[in-house]
């Protein structure tokens, strides 16, 4: 999994049916130190997650399991809410 | 999922025939201010997008179920038309 | 899917079982450009494309599915060959 | 597999529930070096892996057999715990 | 598939049982003039093949059919070894 920020959202009225009903989180990729590394994706919330948040998100068949559509177009997902990244930065620079 | 906007189409008379009858998009992979970023890939357009249009696009397993052919040699897919995105941008800078 | 170029094969004489019957096709994957864009990939071919063929390719479970082959350890294939790219460019650049 | 660090943990009370019991561990990529190389992910500990550990993770469907939790949203799993790297360095630069 | 070198080998005693027996080998990838291009990554051999060797290595499930371990944490494997690369250089230019 990886840490992101959702940062938006992506309005789309014509879309796969099985994406109607889930929203469509833009998702900020950030690194330990939350600057943004690369650019954003389109996630699946599955956890409540607001404009804002810090969130763990999974990618591929993880995502489909995280929304429990198993059988749709989802790749990527929120699979959670950061509340504290514990990081010995000591051990980075080793 | 990621955003892109359907640049052309790629013509293949041979090709597998559970490619026959998809159309086949040369899709340009955006970033949230609707710039390039990487090259286009070749996605199977499953919601009716045009040339032109922003769309959202998935890759592997979840572009065979968007185009409903768990059985086929798809591995990326259209799966909606974007009307808006969404951004905070005061976010992204945090 | 991507698009490449056919730029040679491997010789492998030993190698996983299912492997043997199939070619492995040194494919290089290339911008809408056809310029040269990362480094050539290994994958197999299932459409006939011949040394210098402009195709379409695969990765992952779609390139198992390309091949018929789905207990195989393949995870890129051929499954076009191209005959046109047709590009609006104007649509790239705004 | 690839090679890693555990560098910290990820803390996040609201989540996935088949996440709950998985320690989230922040792993850091290594070259052959143990330098840094990319930025760290989460992946569940599947091995007791202490921090500061050198260990082996896997990404992908991979992940969840080594978390023996097929159905959930884990993308990421260390696998193993270093002990050493044996290393023929003459060949790299061949 | 991909070409690369086995360079050296991971020793790892506290590791998923479903690894045990398995040779973990470092496999640095190469481009088509075998220079080194990215960091090397662990995968399990399935063809006997030696240190120093070139090979073909697969990614994804296609390793954990390589190995025929469907249920295991393998996610890239050695599937052959590399004779020899045909490559007719003035097709990648071109």
């Amino acid at each position: 999994m990886h840490i992101g920020r959702v940062i938006g959202t992506i309005v789309a009225t014509r879309k796969d049916e099985r994406l109607v009903g889930s929203k469509l989180m833009l998702t900020q990729p950030l690194n330990i130190d939350e600057v943004p590394v690369g650019d954003p994706l389109i996630a699946v919330d599955t956890v409540g997650a607001g404009i804002g948040e810090l969130v763990i998100y999974a990618k591929g068949t993880a995502a489909r399991h995280a929304a429990e559509k198993l059988q749709s177009p989802i790749d990527a997902a929120i699979v959670g809410i950061i509340d504290n990244i514990d990081v010995y930065r000591d051990l980075i620079k080793k």
